[in-house]
């Protein structure tokens, strides 16, 4: 999506570690036009499949997720990553490998929000080795619901988490992939 | 807002502590249909104020904080509640305490995306004891920025946040007014 890449060209950061910092207008700071025109290409992508949910991780993949839900006109639910008094026992978990907060985290969510035979489309900001993704298609996998496909505002290709799921077999479709982030600025796969 | 008062009612779980649950359409499993509902409900009652940046606090207030800001044609900025190393240095930071998580949690915001004189909306899921609101506000407050209103789904009226916030000259705007909720079912304020 050529509006997303210049975007993260012209106002994108890059910070040691590989870690590309777009606070001021995905993950912080929200802009709500770009979130609306990437919610709709993830329709025109994956508008041909039935999809009755879609899935999120949180805390920064509830932004495109809603307006992506909205587009499609399907409820949209967010797995949890800290043990809150309010969900309730029954509930479906995973642990994850997050490197962005250097610690392990487990996903919640409740099984009464996920059944057998959803068909469940995973909608996330950021995707690099592909641990949150791990963790939220393992919880799709244990309520015996269907993963139809995977849509990924930026992913940072050279960290391998989307080709990975690509050559599982994963519909895994990223709006701008990030091939290398260095010095020398930041290069897009095309 | 009758729609969400009915919904309330008729879906929300009342659990020990005082705890109304609606994870079924508000805070886990959301729905987008409601949410716009909720999000045009803020706009006729703030539409007439300049409003630059509408604020939220991650995690379960960025949906409704989301469709608001597009709403209303602003970005939308939501205060951070754990150390990420993404953020940087260059932050503000409020203490509050979390009843949910049952700890002290510290917000934190990036200084490039919150100035002296913006105009800012806050909009949440849920209001109690309205301690994330003293964290945003002060927030606001450190960045000499002006707090134009608050807008809240469900507050707990029983619990006084939303009460002292009025009493303190605040424009505080809530859809749905839980006064009691208990083994006799929900009631509202009129």
């Amino acid at each position: 999506m050529k509006l997303l890449e210049q975007r993260i060209a012209r106002e994108g950061k890059i910070l040691p570690g590989n870690i590309v910092k777009v606070d001021g207008f995905l993950n912080h700071r929200v802009d709500t036009v770009l979130l609306r025109e990437m919610a709709r290409d993830f329709k025109a992508h994956f508008g041909g499949k039935a999809i009755d949910l879609i899935m999120t991780c949180e805390a920064s993949g509830i932004a495109i997720a809603t307006v992506a839900a909205e587009e499609f006109g399907v409820p949209m639910l967010f797995v949890k990553k800290a043990k809150s008094s309010n969900l309730g026992g029954d509930v479906f978990t995973s642990e994850i490998q997050s490197y962005t907060y250097g610690k392990t985290v487990t996903l919640t969510c409740s099984k009464n929000w996920l059944h057998e035979g959803d068909r469940v489309l995973i909608i996330d900001d950021f995707m690099a080795r592909g641990e949150a993704m791990r963790g939220v298609i393992d919880i799709i996998a244990q309520a015996k619901a269907e993963l139809v496909g995977i849509g990924i505002a930026i992913e940072k290709g050279f960290q391998g988490g989307g080709d990975k799921l690509r050559a599982s077999g994963v519909d895994c479709y990223s709006l701008a992939i990030i091939e290398e982030a260095g010095e020398s600025g930041i290069c897009f796969r095309e």
